[in-house]
């Protein structure tokens, strides 16, 4: 991995650095790319994050999140649609190398998945035009099936596949280590994906994990190293980021030990 | 649902009711078949079983479960081979409609998702000239990806399907609403399963769900319903087997009131 770019997700230092510090905090560990969360970015304010970005030579791997396509009401689809302009935005003035698209769940009450499907496939439809104008790639996340019914309809990189098919031109797909690693179709798809795999996300699976424990590469049972080298070998040229989330352990240590820990390990997959 | 029959497996009524407790139990609300788990059955006995569902004309939907073929050693698989084989004479003493198949997890310290799936692949090959000559099918079930390192390396319908094709004739497949719904590719799998679905398992999903923590149908998000016709339309004729796992909630209920539920509500599915 050592001649890949590492990036760390903001959500690896959640609830000890804000967006200044944690910019701060991963260029003294020889970081150059950070995954932005929109909260925090709107928290430090566009104007002094950019200044801030180019302050350190940082670059924003991916931009967290839009989406959540899945209404029933057109109320709640119009809010939805101008949050995403909106996020749209955000990617475009830190210069993101993506917008992070979230799928959303099952609307309330819903028992109807494939329903779910169609609401994002019409909802990406009518974003992509303006991220285009923008010139934003949004790139849909398939999150693991555990949070199908509360997140993410949308569970499977094949799926992802297929609507950026469909779609066309400026969307993509994330790759991530933790939502996807249980996949049999996983190495298949990461070779289908190729130019339009924008992000990729590291973490490890755990015993016990839940979508709220995830494991610091190593600690668990996923092959880190072989998604990485499928994602290389599919052409990917990008930051891996590193994206720990971890309210009962890793949050809880010093910021400094989490980033150089997962520096150290995704050194060595 | 009123023209299939409803089978109640006993991890329904776990901790309320023994093995004889649930065949008369479940007899008194009607229903005519039951899946069985290997630790009841031995504590009630075989020829005790056989006697007691003679007498309720009580059928054995499903027997739970052979499989874990994910060992590293030598003497852990001999092992595990042995209570397979032990496995498949307890599904033809009590004429179980067929042995349910758990592949196992990663093993201890592995990464290697795919080296699993072909311990699976070479067990189920060992396994099977038993099975078939002691008339016993064996019921292969995919479990939920949250449980792929521990329990279950194969997590979806379509391997599954890919494992009958290769190994042939004695291997089939359980469909598990609670397992399988979030799979986009589900109805097509079910489809392609056909003749080879051995078993159907129902319960719901809750937005809290765990492996431990499963939805009476009607309670969750699952279309049961959906996935019923599904499995119909493709050709099964057998039980619809209701399983509810739930520590928290319908284990703490009467058993008579959790049978009722369960016929109710899969009456309206």
């Amino acid at each position: 991995m050592q001649d890949r770019c590492v990036a760390i997700n903001q959500a690896t230092t959640r609830g000890q650095w804000n967006l200044t510090q944690a910019v701060y905090g991963y260029a003294r560990h020889g970081v150059r790319a950070i995954g932005v969360w929109r909260e925090d970015l709107h928290a430090c304010g566009v104007a002094a994050t950019r200044e801030l970005l180019k302050h350190h030579d940082m670059q924003v791997s991916s931009l967290s999140f839009g989406g959540l396509f899945t209404a029933l009401d057109e109320q709640t689809r119009r809010d939805t649609f101008d949050d995403n302009r909106r996020a749209i935005d955000d990617a475009r003035a830190i210069g993101a190398r993506c917008l992070v698209v979230i799928a959303g769940g099952l609307p309330p009450s819903s028992k109807d998945i494939a329903g779910a499907r169609r609401m994002v496939e019409d909802g990406l439809a009518e974003l992509l035009p303006h991220a285009h104008a923008a010139g934003v790639m949004l790139a849909l996340e398939p999150l693991h099936p555990m949070l199908a019914s509360g997140r993410s309809c949308i569970v499977t990189l094949g799926e992802a596949n297929d609507l950026c098919e469909k779609l066309g031109e400026g969307l993509g797909v994330v790759v991530d280590s933790f939502h996807q690693w249980w996949d049999p179709t996983l190495e298949q798809e990461i070779s289908r994906a190729s130019a339009r795999i924008l992000a990729v996300q590291v973490s490890d699976w755990l015993p016990l994990s839940s979508a709220q424990e995830r494991g610091m590469i190593g600690d668990g049972v996923i092959d880190v190293g072989n998604i990485c080298r499928c994602v290389s070998e599919a052409g990917y040229r990008g930051p891996y980021e590193v994206e720990i989330i971890s309210a009962s352990d890793w949050w809880q240590r010093d910021p400094d030990e989490v980033v150089a820990t997962a520096m150290q390990r995704i050194a060595c997959v």
